[in-house]
């Protein structure tokens, strides 16, 4: 096979399949061995449902992944950023360039843009192939030091970093983080690095959140699914010993926790909905006007995360190594869907195709 | 008697009755001679109710009012910024100075602001008397182009100011108002002030916009209460040929006017939360996220936005006189309260004690 | 000829000649017959002295121009944002859109920025010729109701709208505008579109100033060149009847009008340095710190700013016409530039290529 | 003595004296026991010329000191914040609260600021004496863990404090600080606090740098006095393997060092001056225009910074005892400030009146 990739076709189907090898159609494009592809929750929900709001063509099927590190193999003529045998993070989506948002600072956002594995219209490619085209801006370069499996952390670290961003957090800040997941380990672990003198897990597992003080230094707090928002609120502010806390970063999705961080912020305290949950919720407005809150919503990453994201793992502020849980082969791939819809691990790694 | 005043002891009770007059207690304090007060929709609401969240005590009963113009009658020692005898609009509330909102920039959102006719603990009288006391910094000198009766308008203007600054509504925007009541009305008086291209305003009812369309240049919508949220965002943005909108300033509280604005919203674009409904509702988190939107709780108003409002009315930017629907006098305070209860005009005054 | 072009060899060198019609390259790119190119002070300057900083190569020369208006001639085959016939404004720079800059929101600021009329290296022919190619993302459509010469100073525009932006200017300010040619009037008439409740233009020539306020209301003052800065800012003060004022747009350059400029401003006060001078000079570096000044380098237009100087003009919010003095035929090139440099008129058009 | 003071009445002549024991006369006021007084460079200049801008009167002299730490001895009948016994660090401050600066969060630019050891008009004391009175919220609570020598150098820390928050200093930046005097080691520590990656300290003296070394975890460059500014900006970003940087605070007030930092700045770059030099100096204007370089002035502390320095320095992020060189007995200020005019010693303290 030229490119062996991993091909959705309906939920539950999968096919391990050559795919053309993609080419390099602009100067500025590179071309990516692949290295290592992360599982995302979002993986799961394909091979699951088929799709997410958009569903596969059956007929046609998409080369799944989107988390992903590799070695660049070939360049186009104008590329410069990078070399052929450059280790690399890949960020996984390219925008217009043409746009407003594009022109703007916030290329994220472009309506033109393409992501890996998205079943469009128009069909964009995923990173579970041998090979992957992107433009040269759209990789970066990581030092000898950071191993390839690390790499794939960068992009849940950009996700974090992005987060962490939209939620001004300052230093000397209290940080309280909802959803002790992947995402939660790494928005927490990245507001440490933006300077939050106390960050605050919360979970409604109380074994995850003895995960995460072995991950970073943090407290933790275990709500309590008997007990209302305006309880765990209250029982959370107790015990970390304060009257309210300046900034939440919602990681989990759920109402509870998403009212019970409505609670607990200060006036003028700024929240980020970073978990994805149901389309519409019961949401506190009333609260939220009278604290004049700051709510955002939190899509991604934009300009400067993943560079942001690649320092902090190369100089050891973070250390990402502890939450990769498995690696299965190229062919394995459903087996790491499995493991992570199981729950199993925090992050599992698919190996790129071996020669 | 010495000082009239109008005094509410449960719902429906509210009595005319002399209060001792206020005493000049720190330096900075001044005494307003009261010339008009204005009655908002939460005045109605006591008078309905006995309170709001916190409810009047009927042994103790509290002076009803906060939007308010005067004269100054009498200064403190250390008064420097107004004199006896200067005509005056009145921010009806006053913060401790001693806190980090007050020491931050945020004083409406001290925890202790003691402002007028709140039933507390601790009792704050309000502004329906013949004397009311406040500190120097919170009277604010209008010019004698600008009658007595506007100035109690500089209180909704505020607010509106408010509002628009909470949506960092910036020259060129296109500015959706969902509400056009006073402070709709106002809220998009301003945001044409503060340079949006376009305003749009949204209500169910076409009589109200088109007194809008009379007060304001502007351009309005119905929105169908028979159509979903969805559908009248379509039918908004057909309407003004737009796939989107910058800022969305909500003045209804209505649920579904809350998420027909979510939707007509460009990615990043900001909303904010002005109109009060109920506690908890229905919120459109998803296309919140997705769309990475900034949501604004708003509360009142804080530095600033008073000498903005005033001077946009004294300048002729902004013409209140329009909104005043009628005038009782002050020992018919419950009528004015009566006809806005039922929806009788727009701004209803009542006149401060005669001599 | 197939493509006239004015093209400047060196110091008082400029020929009428033909040079190879562009060609669409990038399938973005369109073609733009010329309508009417703009003198502008850095034009004059490369007439006298051969260039600015760089120097125009005498055995390549380049065509001159950069403000100019015209007509979709052509478009790429991915081109959807214009159409042939279409009547546009063109940003005559193009930056790499794979920078940082260019990813964040500021691509003026590329390093690879190719610029009309830069003699390079690389050389970038500007918009003196019948043809100009550009991106279509870089012309912006105009109404029928706005005249191709109007357009021409949409780029004028453009650079006022960005100093106001760098300045900050919030609604119910005062600007201190110094210096009152073409970009000193339109910083102020842009100010005012920002809310700006008070602008006072301030130059040395009286008869400047008279102009200015047949041009847009503001209010002026002259100021004496005899007197130091402090004397001078003084007496601005005083003449406006205020201890300081909140924003100083520098558009002349002059260290005289800088230093006044710095001791009118407030505590926080805002600094934007429009004007170009030389290269260093005296700064008072106490006062600014003292007061806790923000002072800004500002350099061109970016994201956003030809969008908005369109929409004012095009609704009528800024009258430019008033600024056009005169219009030379295309072949009469120098004759506008020798005018522009002996101070003659305020805006002098060349008139492109007649078939 | 009841309340012993080190007054100056003019250069070179000290005493130490009685002088009347503050009384508590706001009901927010508390009284402060002194332990430790910082000396600094404006205590020096004060010694050897009798005052600054404004002199003191010989007349009527002047209680010198404004670093201190100390214990509360008396409360008013408000106070609610800190209770006699408590250890703090003292901001010597007061603003009037009344003000626009005050109500819009930039309370150090308050006009009526009264400041420790100012000579006025109005003489404002110091605190180099037994007791020092100050409003209940400008003293800050230290931890036992700190102890009161390291509690005064939470004023120079606020300095940097400030200093940093001006520039916006952001995770992942590279900071580069212009002289490593006292506020120059502080900002290198503060900047990595806000999450700099890279730190480089900029002196002309090489045994200061090596200090710094072992001070903080950073990079330093000796600059050279014999070259010009752009040699040594070209030496120093080729030393650290930078084309640019992202923000320079300038803490020498040299003008080759102010020029070197604008040289060395990236398109976009922040500047801030916190070092005080010559009133006026020569500033690369154009090179700040071309870049649209952002230039802050930096005047003391404001809301936060005071809590966020306590917070820094309790928690150990940074260790402030190594720049403590001696401690005086309060007899012996002037031996302290002679010491320090000599350059000996980083910080050098006086004990505070002993029993």
């Amino acid at each position: 096979m030229e490119n062996p990739s991993i091909v959705l076709y309906r939920a539950g189907d999968a096919k391990l399949q050559d795919t053309p090898v993609p080419e390099i159609v602009d100067p500025h494009d590179v071309l990516v061995r692949i290295a290592f592809v992360g599982v995302c929750g979002s993986d799961v929900h394909f091979y699951r449902h088929g799709g997410i709001s958009r569903m596969v063509d059956p007929a046609v099927g998409i080369t799944m992944g989107h988390e992903a590190s590799g070695v660049i193999s070939a360049v186009g003529a104008s590329v410069t950023r990078v070399s052929i045998g450059d280790r690399v993070a890949i960020e996984p989506g390219q925008p217009c360039r043409y746009c407003r948002p594009c022109k703007s600072g916030t290329y994220h956002l472009c309506k033109n843009m393409r992501f890996a594995a998205d079943p469009g219209p128009p069909v964009t490619q995923g990173t579970l192939s041998k090979y992957y085209r992107i433009a040269e801006d759209f990789v970066y370069k990581v030092p000898e030091s950071m191993s390839l499996e690390e790499t794939v952390l960068v992009e849940p670290t950009s996700v974090a970093v992005h987060a962490v961003k939209l939620g001004d957090v300052r230093p000397g800040e209290t940080v309280v983080v909802m959803g002790s997941g992947t995402i939660g380990l790494l928005v927490a672990s990245v507001a440490k690095q933006f300077g939050a003198h106390r960050v605050v897990l919360v979970d409604i597992l109380a074994r995850k959140l003895e995960f995460a003080r072995g991950f970073l230094e943090c407290e933790t707090f275990v709500s309590d699914k008997e007990h209302t928002a305006e309880q765990n609120a209250a029982a959370l502010l107790e015990a970390i010993g304060l009257d309210e806390v300046d900034t939440v970063i919602e990681c989990s999705g759920a109402p509870s926790s998403i009212e019970t961080g409505i609670y607990v912020l200060r006036g003028g305290g700024k929240y980020v909905q970073t978990g994805m949950g149901r389309p519409k919720m019961e949401f506190p407005m009333t609260v939220m006007s009278e604290k004049e809150l700051l709510v955002r919503g939190c899509f991604r990453y934009s300009s400067g995360d993943y560079e942001l994201a690649v320092s902090m793992i190369s100089k050891g502020l973070i250390d990402v190594k502890p939450l990769i849980s498995s690696t299965s082969e190229f062919e394995d791939a459903t087996v790491a869907w499995e493991k992570t819809a199981r729950g199993e691990g925090i992050k599992n790694l698919i190996r790129g195709v071996q020669d």
